[in-house]
């Protein structure tokens, strides 16, 4: 009965956060985050879970969480950006903080999406200016791997 | 001479450039890409000339062509991505960096080319991920500022 | 009466949290999540609220909710690790990467839970090995600004 | 018979060092840090030399001074933080700065010393907050190569 | 004809850069950056282009001309330094930056124009103070790996 | 007599030092290390103590040994690298780090050994490389500062 109360207030909350509203939804749930954090990486992911994730969640399950239900459920999630600028600007903040490994995935995301190989090579040209011309080259280097990778299986992820 | 035999091919390499060409033309002098750097930056800052890179001119005049012929005359002046998805990627790279500083000045540039507030805002918590929620609280700060400033002063830069 | 049903349900995972889970409830709900955050808060803050935290509130609501839904109620107040122990490596993490604005700020959350100065001391000189003796410097000019502000006011903050 | 002259003043400054001294004893050797140092070693690599140590010592022998003498000898042998704490607060901030394979070794040597996968686990999550969700990914598998490595030759270091 | 009109300027312009101008010169073109850059290096490598330039050049050509054109061809190649300090100086700031695999590629260039092992080491070392004994460790071994190659094809590379 | 015993074999270890050897003499105390600490900072800062240091001392003393005796007295006091070399190299780090505080210390320690500010202005431009355009900025900035504090100060500091 609780339940069938709070439903429909959830439903107009949430029609709202479709509409306009920047925050989450007061009465959300992990459970309900989760499940949004798992189909937005099944957006970006051509509709399979994320292997690292599926792997971490044996060992590491709260940081499994943090990285669906916080890192996806909530930020990935919101409307208020379109997921290529979300991917564009990730891919650009961890080629320029060194973390090249997760630069590769997120541009993986982004050409799922649709976002060209062009578009991630002018990401890449950009970092030379906060970040320096070796950060920039080190990306290239993952953009290069990656898309090598594409072209042998470019039906698979 | 030289020149009415050059100018029609820089003519028709700057055409192919707007086209589709992702290089800059094989003849560019170092006075076209600060020119061409001068046309951004003033794109960016409602027509006036950045202050710190004129006062940068006086000391470090090499380091100012860098910033003017290189970084914006060179990467920034590039057609194959938009200018309003080249803010938004340069300050989730500042922000993430800790370079809140610059984060705030490329926020400002793109507010000033029609970014919202909103969506820096979701630059902002996009940071969070790849670079922890202090980084993404500090860009905050610098954003709050910034929004203050225009708030006090609309018209001006 | 909905919450006279769910308060002792609330209890009982409350209590089985403290004993050994280690994930937190599945059916969480972020508002849940904000109070516990508030509590941690309220801990280490000799019972008041956090400023940043409030002003922060008002203009980046989402970010607001990330430090406190997920930093301080997900994963500073789990279960596993005591709050001396979290304090200290939160300090070192943020000394070691250059946040010392944060460092500050948990170093005196430190104090606030009975951390001595000569533990917070020994932290800033253990981080010279993964960071430089410069970021230590850095750290311990911080630490001293602390030090100094607690002694002209020790009851406040 | 030097040697016979100098061990009450040692023994009586070490007796000073571990009730209050909170520097080195003014008329410390290198040697007697070197000494200090790989005892400190010894304690946390199961009562054998350090490898990496072992082989820098050849090409980089001031190095390796540095990293026995001075990190070991001097800043980890300290008595104003139980090891365990120590060893936390060091992976954390080789977590947060990147520096996963350091990450790994002092992990390692927490393992020696008692300290539970659990808690490391926490320091991991605790990452997440100022150093982003990646970061902490990034050190979540070092640990999960660790454990595993453990499991394989739990007798061995 | 157009370069025997252009020769003697350029000889001109390349005479007051040697004395004292500090910027490059205004006419400068893409093509001549180049070829600058191409010759430093040249003199830096052995008098052989480098692999990793050339490949990028394939997909990344503007980044290529960013490595080519403006790092060696603008700011390796100034007259105010010379090169032995410019590479020390490089080395240590990609050792300290955790840039391992570049500062490997500069301690190369640099014990190709005649910087000494011992020199080498010594800059490493230095990274301690600013960066950290870890990253100082993790440069010594890429140091180790170099001089290691160098031993086993002297003439190579 | 214990000192009249090892002042001879002292004084043939710092003669063996002054020579070729790169490691310090085995007996070093910690005693010694800080006078050639002292004696470093001294050559360096126009023959006064260092101030940041002295303050240090009082509430961070083994953090102050820790910059005297080891970063002073055992890295900066070693024969294999030129003074100037080293300064130059630990200003790339210091500004490639975005610790621009203490590249500008250490600028203004190159200055008063009789760098020049137009070697410096060198390394500022070549930072833009390993880390970034805006990191350069960063650095030119604290320089200008220093450059003007010199010309209103020119007999002090």
């Amino acid at each position: 009965m609780t339940m069938s109360l709070q439903a429909p207030l959830r439903a107009f909350a949430t029609a709202l956060l479709l509409v306009a509203a920047p925050a989450p939804a007061i009465a959300e749930t992990i459970e309900e985050r989760r499940q949004r954090g798992d189909a937005v990486i099944r957006s970006l992911n051509n509709g399979v879970p994320q292997q690292t994730l599926e792997r971490m969640r044996q060992e590491f399950p709260f940081l499994a969480d943090a990285a669906e239900a916080y890192a996806l459920g909530d930020v990935w999630s919101r409307p208020g950006l379109d997921s290529r600028t979300r991917q564009l600007a990730a891919v650009a903040a961890f080629a320029a903080t060194g973390q090249t490994a997760f630069a590769k995935i997120h541009a993986g995301y982004a050409l799922n999406i649709g976002v060209s190989e062009e578009e991630l090579k002018e990401i890449v040209y950009l970092v030379t200016v906060p970040a320096g011309i070796s950060r920039a080259i080190a990306a290239s280097q993952a953009m290069s791997e990656l898309f090598a990778e594409r072209r042998a299986a470019p039906a698979k992820q």
